[in-house]
C-alpha cells in the first residue's frame, strides 16, 4: 500500500469499504473529517469524467459523516444552527443547509435529513460540526443527544444509476425524487437511500447503517453493476466544477458568509431565531464585497490548482483567487471557481488568470453552473 | 510534487514553511487539523530516531493550530472546558490540558498557554476545538472572542537544540524551563517561544505569529543549525512511543475518558465547575474497565500499525488493540500502546499480539513511558 501512503494509522479512519476500494485499485486517498476519501483509481480525471457522464460509478463517500441530533430540542437546535428555515421541511426530505457561526461565517454546508420530528442527520463537509452542535447544546442546556452514528454513505452516480438501483432495490426506487429519501431492505436491514450526490448526474446515496455490512453492500452493487459498466470512482473535479458545486475549505471557509457563497435562495425566510442572525441581517443590509463566480480561461489545460490562482482585472488589480480549476474537455476551455470582488463580478468581465506555470491566461467571469447536465 | 500527492487543494492547508519543507526533500505529508504535517524526509524512521537523540531537528508542526480565547469570560470558559484546575496557573506557563465533553469523553489533549489573565491559546491535536469552544460560548452567551490566530508552531527538537537557540536568541533562553514560555525578538517582531515539543528530547516550540515570516524563520534556523548538524524532521514514531506520548485519534478518541488515558495526575483538584463533571465523578467512583498501557512484543520488527493489532490474553480473549506500534532499536524489542482491559493491565501480564503479517508474537504488558530520556 505504499502508493496510498496516507493509510497510516487509526487517526485517519478507514471506512467499511476501504478494503474493497483497495481491491478495486485505488491509487491515492485524501482525508475528509478524519476519514479516508479515495482520490483516484486507474482512470485519469478526464476518462473518469466521460465515464461518469454515461454510465454508473460507485463512490466511497463515508467521510460525509453524519451528526445525529435527537431529542425534545432537536428541531430547535437544528433550526438555531442555520439561517435556512426548516419550518416546512417534511420527514423524508434533504435540505442543503448552510451552518453559520455568530459572525455569519460558514461553519459547513451540509445536507440535512429529517428522519422524524425529533431526529435529524446532518451529512457534513470537512469540519467537526459534531463539536459545534454539541458545544451549543451543552452551553444552552438543550435536551438533545448528539452522536456520530454508525453510518457510512456510499454513492451510486451517473445516468445508469437508476437502472442499477431498480435491479437491486425494485421499481419503488424510481419514485424517489431528487433530494428525498426513503428506506429500503438490504440483507434483512432497513437502509436509508436518498436521491442525491456530489455530481450533476443522476444518482443515489445509500446511508449504510452498520460498518460490518460495508463489504457486502459494495460487493452486491459491484456484481450487479457489471452489466451497467460500473467503475469505482470518487467526486470528479471536472464534473463538480462544471456543476458549480462548492467545496468547503476550498471555495469558502469560516471567513465567508452565505451571501458570498451565493446561497441567497436559502435565505428568503429568516423569521426564525438562529445563531448569527444579527450579523447576517447586517450583511444583507450593507451588501457584500465579493461573491463566488465562475471563470473561464484560455490556453493549454491548466496545471492542477493546489495553490489558488490569482485573478487580475485588466488594470492589474487582484480581484480574486481561483480555488478549484481544471480543463473542461466538454466546454473545451479551462474553468475555475473564484470569489470575485464587487465591480468585477459581472458576467463577461475580462480578467487575467496567472497559473503556476507562469502563464498569464485571458479569461472571463461567468455565472455558475458552467453547464447543466 | 507527485510523491507528496496530498498537497492537492486549498482545503488541506499549506503552512508558512511548506515551501522550505519541500526544498528540504519531504517525501510525504499527512493531514492534521486540515493542514499539512510532513511525514518523512530522506532518512528512515530509525535513522531519524538516532539523529534526533543526538542532534537537533527542525519540525513544521503548524498543524498544532491555536484556539485563541480572549475576553472577560476567557478564564471561565477555559476552566469549563477541562477537569484540570487552572486556578494556580501563572502567566507564561503551559499546561497539558484534557478537554472533555458532557459525557467525559476526550475531545482533545491540547497544550494550554496562558498569555494574560484573559487571554489563552489552546494548542490542539486533531479535532476542531475551535468549534467546540465557540459552540459553548455561543450557547452560554459568554463574553469571549474566539479565533484561530495567524500562528504557526515550528519545533526545534533534540539535545543540541539549546545551543542552537542560544546562538539565535541569546543566553536568556537557557533560563526557560520545561513547559514555560516567554517572548523573544525575531526580525523586529516579538515571538512566543516555549520549552516543549512532541518528543522526549529537550526542545523548543516557536509559536511564530505572521505567516509571511515563515520562510525567513525556517531559513534563519536552518543556516545557524548547520554547525549543530540540523536536519528536517517530524514527530518520530519510535521516540514518541518510547516516551509514552499519546496521539489523539490513535490511542484515544471521544469514546475514552481521561482516567482510561491515565491522566489521573491532572484530575486531583476537581473542585471547579466544568463540562462533564458529573459524568467524570461517576467514572471516578465506579472505576474504569480499560487503561492505556505499554506492550512489548517479540519477533522481527513489526510491520507498520496502519490497522490496530489485536492483543490477546493467554486464554485467547481479546483484551486490547495496539494503536501505535514499532520496533525500538534501543530497547531491541517491538513496543506498542494499547488500551488494556482490567484484570489484564498489570505490568508483566503475558499477552499475544497478532500483527498483520499473521505472526502471533509473545508480549508483556508494561508501564509507560518505555524509556525516559
Amino acid at each position: 500500500m505504499s502508493n496510498t501512503g496516507l493509510n497510516m494509522s487509526r487517526r485517519i479512519r478507514r471506512t467499511p469499504y476501504t478494503e474493497k476500494v483497495i481491491e478495486a485499485g485505488v491509487s491515492g486517498f485524501t482525508v475528509v473529517n478524519h476519514m479516508l476519501l479515495p482520490k483516484a483509481f486507474k482512470a485519469t480525471v478526464e476518462e473518469d469524467y466521460w465515464h461518469l457522464s454515461k454510465n454508473t460509478q460507485i463512490w466511497d463517500v463515508s467521510c460525509q459523516r453524519q451528526v445525529q441530533i435527537e431529542g425534545d430540542d432537536a428541531a430547535k437546535l437544528v433550526q438555531l444552527m442555520s439561517p435556512r428555515s426548516i419550518k416546512n421541511m417534511p420527514i423524508g426530505k434533504c435540505f442543503y443547509y448552510p451552518v453559520i457561526d455568530e459572525n455569519a461565517g460558514m461553519i459547513n454546508d451540509p445536507v440535512l435529513l429529517k428522519l422524524s420530528e425529533n431526529k435529524f442527520w446532518i451529512s457534513v463537509a470537512d469540519s467537526d460540526v459534531l463539536l459545534w452542535a454539541k458545544g451549543i447544546a451543552v452551553g444552552a442546556n438543550l435536551k438533545v443527544k448528539i452522536i456520530e452514528p454508525d453510518v457510512y454513505p456510499l454513492a451510486i452516480q451517473g445516468p445508469k444509476s437508476e437502472e442499477l438501483m431498480v435491479y437491486l432495490f425494485g421499481e419503488k426506487i424510481k419514485r424517489l425524487k431528487y433530494f428525498h429519501f426513503t428506506f429500503f431492505e438490504f440483507k434483512g436491514t432497513k437502509q436509508l437511500i436518498a436521491r442525491s450526490g456530489y455530481s450533476k448526474q443522476d444518482g443515489f446515496e445509500i446511508y449504510l447503517e452498520g460498518f460490518n455490512l460495508g463489504s457486502k453492500l459494495w460487493q452486491t452493487i459491484w456484481d450487479a453493476g457489471k452489466k451497467f459498466n460500473i467503475t469505482p470512482g470518487c467526486p470528479n473535479l471536472i464534473d463538480r466544477i462544471e456543476a458549480g458545486l462548492l467545496s468547503y475549505g476550498n471555495e469558502f471557509t469560516l471567513e465567508n458568509n452565505p451571501y458570498e457563497c451565493d446561497f441567497d435562495v436559502y435565505l428568503k425566510d429568516m423569521s426564525h431565531d438562529f445563531i448569527g442572525k444579527e450579523a447576517l441581517l447586517k450583511i444583507k443590509e450593507n451588501g457584500i464585497d465579493k461573491k463566488i463566480k465562475g471563470v473561464t480561461f484560455d490556453g493549454s489545460p491548466t496545471p492542477h490548482c493546489s495553490i489558488p490562482f490569482p485573478v487580475y482585472s485588466n488594470n492589474r488589480l487582484q480581484i480574486g483567487n481561483i480555488t478549484s480549476g481544471i480543463y473542461s474537455p466538454f466546454l473545451k476551455t479551462n474553468v475555475g471557481l473564484s470569489m470575485i470582488d464587487k465591480y468585477y463580478w459581472n458576467d463577461g468581465q475580462e480578467v487575467v488568470v496567472l497559473t503556476p506555470d507562469s502563464i498569464e491566461r485571458k479569461g472571463k467571469v461567468c455565472s455558475i453552473p458552467f453547464r447543466l447536465n
